[in-house]
């Protein structure tokens, strides 16, 4: 019987320390890494997975190297081909940690791969994390959602201007900054952001107009609703 | 000076194992517990905590009543109790750790308490938690969001019908569930949702026709959205 399975391990947004009890165990009784990514070194999850767990370095590491396009086809292959490698290890028994930034349900590359694997007939198991927008209003000192506030996630700034429009609480990732600022600006929004979430390089930015539009990708911003 | 502060700390949505390694040591190491309950074994977040961290029983325990009710000056008056016996603990120097289902931002009495606290010239530090809806959706196998889709956290089902109609996935907390199922009934709108997740009681349900109306307070119901 094949005993392998495939955990995907939210590692949170940065700090290491908010690694779950659960990613840490898992982590270290894994016998085999999967990173999305070409290189460990470059590859954020990882580091904050070592950053928790030091003994990681130990382990052998899969390298699932992910093209930066949005070719739906590059990208297809290259899930493809890491289904293909993660199977072989599957195949042989091994227990694979895949660490995921923030949590694997939000925007993750391991869903993809999950999906692809679970369709090969093998476990896979989803550990959630800290998302980084949770980790992001901690920071800040101030609830993203209380009482009856929606809340709403939305990636890239697309539509900010209509999305700016919904009742509660707007958190914006994934880039498109200037399309963001813009449309706060002209419907004299206010807003706050965090960079760089849990790390050394972390920076809070407390009004609309002191976010950087040169800011980095790990940037969240968020949109408090009027009701509260 | 006064070296009191008080922690804000995300105990996860129910399995002892998703505290991060944080909420561990700030409770371990902590002087005193705040639940926002009469009595902790009735307090979800206190049981989560002592799960992890078995010597919480050695500690005092500060219980701030809430009352169950929705009246606003009820609750405004227990929340200024909630404070004062707060700040009394927080002269004398104390460290104060106050579990909070799931993450301290999302929906939690925490936010009441840590305002008051705040404006009385005290530190507050939020601890972030893994939220009921990304595990749910783990326990689900699935992401909640993938790639461009938009997510939405509705809490109560009022408007459940206007909520289904945002692009992207809808994610329903908090009750009201026989509105919800409705709303999901007329629009012919599928759903899966989870019960006391993380818990012994857990239970998927796989599509909305599954989902018992008497279902408890503790349901998180998640409907994809149509884009992948």
């Amino acid at each position: 019987m094949n005993t392998g399975i495939l955990y995907g391990i939210g590692v949170g947004p940065g700090d290491p320390e908010l690694l779950t009890v659960k990613a840490v165990r898992l982590i270290r009784t894994s016998d085999l890494i999967a990173i999305a990514h070409r290189d460990p070194e470059k590859c954020f999850a990882y580091r904050i997975a070592r950053g928790a767990v030091p003994e990681i370095e130990n382990k052998p590491v899969l390298c699932i190297d992910m093209p930066m396009t949005h070719d739906p086809k590059a990208r297809e292959r290259a899930y493809e081909a890491g289904a293909a490698a993660l199977k072989q290890a599957l195949l042989e028994g091994k227990r694979i940690a895949m660490p995921t930034l923030g949590d694997p349900t939000v925007y993750a590359s391991f869903s993809y791969l999950a999906a692809r694997v679970k369709r090969l007939g093998f476990a896979v198991e989803w550990v959630p994390g800290v998302p980084s927008f949770c980790a992001s209003a901690a920071a800040l000192g101030e609830p993203l959602v209380t009482d009856r506030e929606m809340l709403h996630l939305i990636p890239g700034a697309e539509g900010a201007a209509d999305a700016l429009a919904l009742p509660g609480t707007k958190v914006f990732m994934k880039g498109e900054l200037n399309e963001l600022l813009d449309a706060l600006a002209d419907s004299g929004t206010d807003a706050q952001a965090v960079e760089n979430c849990g790390t050394d390089g972390q920076r809070l930015y407390r009004s609309a107009s002191e976010i950087p539009r040169d800011a980095g990708y790990y940037l969240v911003t968020i949109v408090r609703g009027n009701e509260t």
